[in-house]
């Protein structure tokens, strides 16, 4: 097996490496401390200690008290939870409504389908040419509805990172008395996020997006809101979320959550002037491409391109053989291989969306490492751009 | 922090420790190897090539192909999903009826109240004194039904260890045209077991039960049978359990089995020789004790007493004091405090159920630690029976 490290890994957004200190704090509860928390005897009380101080890090990087957080086994299952259970809690009842936006993870976009095979009515939100829900749209609409339950807007967009101006959102979505959820599995840890002055009532996190293991993800539920579990048994988790406790994760996540809380505004720095560079490089050297999505609201990781006359998957394949990773968009949708929903609801035209390309960023990440990314497509680009139909066009 | 291995472990029902070859194998998919799946650089097929891998060594235990194993977070998930998931298909036609056990774990007892919630019929077999379930009892009354679509029984309980007759049960099931879940969360990787020639539809199976990590599972689904997911998303495991693939968890769940079916002789020798080197000395040395459950259909690691006028809980404290980890049943309902619905379902007296202890073995555990144990364990009752009301009744 080809060294992974010598592959420049530019798909952060789709997963990344598990920090050093976090794994550190996972290994002792493999080896030693590997009691189940609701066992009462010392192996059972270390582990339920782990879990207390896990939670109360992943709240406090998020501004929630610690009974707040739900631990799950990702943030999918967050989404699911949160959609479902907060439905099901209101279900039998008047408010029968869920808003979301035309451009959210398929962990909301799924989860919306089956509840809509129940019974539930979903309405989508157009968004903008950025990927941005104007304000004054979402107001028109949720007035149009005496019977909306639960808003679900995501934070940031996992393709093209345009972030949402969630507390303004969120305020809208109370004055109608509604539930506000956000999707935040790109945004924690990334940008400042407190649930209290955004006025959230529900939020999705995930561990693996930043530096944490996979596995684990939370769901912070306002104190005070009740919502139904989706899995049942043996009541952990006050109940909401029942099974053994993903002990090494929940530590592993609470590590990840510290060091992001911790590093925060030298993440912002080494990652964000990176993706500006980046960017800059890309839009100078090589014709005929385009930044999409928001310039100015947008998480600090994400580059999301436009080649035209050149196709995504092609372009992320020759760049694979040229030692860079990169993504067309939702890691999670390229193996269907269908255009992407997000574009299309930003309403790019098919070749718009064809020849776009994500590089998302970490701290792992060097200057270095973006010169060679550039050359490297820069090559790319204009050998499958050769090759295409549409030569004449585009070809430098 | 008291360092854990001075202690005596005998909870390995609740939890065991992660092997090292496990720990060693899973350590470079957080590190390196830490692609998402669902790419499709490099990074992405490292991971999906370890996850074929884990797929094929779970199917291998337990006799599956491999694409009969979807992973889920858990024992409880895969329970949930299992229930959930086959009523949901089978949802809107007449056959609108669970039969399962009254000994059943909360991961099967507590879906089946959300699904009576939403309308489903489910019937609670009784068991013997023993804790088994009579294929004749069963018989009566699935035959007394013609809406049976599904009967859900365990391998083996989780508190008293008793093995159902499986086969036999799955049998009667299918001669009724309806489908057999079992939760094999206790038994897998202890006693051969094979899906095929026991005929069972779906099993699950949990990670953390056999030095694998917490936080992963898996539903054994025969092939050809369709079940709804229950968590939505990006559509991975072939779109029955959506959310990024708990790689490095999935990747030491599969070493686990590997080990397991490896080591399964070694186990039952080891194991079921220091239990029942531990039930005679018990019986032996602490007046006024009784071994429950079966002595013949019992899985290699549980031994579970009941000691007359005393009270279990009091007992695990003490017992914990003097180094020794042990649990009155199922680690999930220990701390809800109420008596177990296992040993009500054996129709046990208030005294018996009260008096209450198990011990259940693993690997790591020696001769020397059973001798131990006994020495605490008899010098502890014989303590708390002096303090007890009916001190004059029991204490010797």
């Amino acid at each position: 097996m080809v060294m992974s490290n010598e592959h420049i890994y530019l798909d952060s957004a789709a997963s990344t490496p598990v920090a050093d200190e976090v794994i550190a704090e996972m290994l002792p509860f493999m080896k030693q401390q590997y009691g189940n928390p609701s066992s009462i005897h010392r192996f059972g009380r270390e582990t339920t200690r782990a879990i207390q101080l896990a939670r109360k890090r992943v709240a406090g990087l998020v501004g929630a008290s610690p009974r707040e957080i739900t631990f799950t086994s990702g943030g999918t299952e967050a989404d699911n939870l949160a959609l479902k259970g907060a439905m099901m809690q209101t279900g039998g009842q008047k408010k029968n409504r869920i808003i979301t936006s035309s451009i959210e993870h398929d962990a909301i976009l799924e989860p919306c389908k089956d509840l809509e095979r129940m019974g539930i009515q979903v309405t989508y939100l157009p968004v903008t040419g950025e990927g941005l829900v104007r304000p004054s749209d979402f107001k028109d609409i949720i007035s149009q509805h005496d019977d909306v339950a639960l808003v679900s807007i995501m934070y940031a967009n996992n393709e093209v990172g345009t972030v949402q101006p969630i507390k303004e959102l969120a305020d809208i979505v109370h004055r109608a008395s509604a539930l506000f959820h956000t999707d935040a599995v790109q945004a924690t840890g990334k940008v400042p996020i407190n649930v209290k002055s955004l006025g959230v009532d529900m939020m999705s996190m995930s561990s693996h997006k930043i530096n944490g293991p996979k596995g684990v993800g939370a769901l912070y539920v306002r104190s005070g809101l009740n919502i139904m579990p989706i899995i049942h048994g043996g009541g952990q988790e006050m109940s909401l979320r029942s099974g053994t406790e993903n002990v090494p994760g929940i530590v592993g996540f609470g590590k990840a959550c510290e060091l992001a809380a911790k590093r925060m505004s030298e993440y912002q720095q080494h990652v964000a002037g990176l993706r500006d560079y980046l960017v800059e490089l890309v839009l100078q050297e090589i014709p005929h491409s385009r930044l999409n999505g928001s310039r100015i609201d947008r998480i600090p990781n994400n580059a999301h391109f436009t080649f035209f006359g050149v196709n995504g998957e092609d372009l992320i394949i020759k760049l694979d053989e040229n030692g860079v990773a990169a993504s067309t968009g939702s890691a999670c949708s390229v193996k269907k291989q269908k255009p992407s929903h997000v574009l299309k609801a930003m309403r790019f035209s098919y070749e718009e969306i064809t020849g776009s390309l994500r590089l998302s960023l970490g701290m792992h990440n060097t200057k270095e490492e973006i010169d060679r990314t550039v050359l490297a497509l820069s090559s790319v680009v204009q050998e499958l751009r050769e090759l295409s139909p549409f030569k004449s066009k585009y070809a430098s």
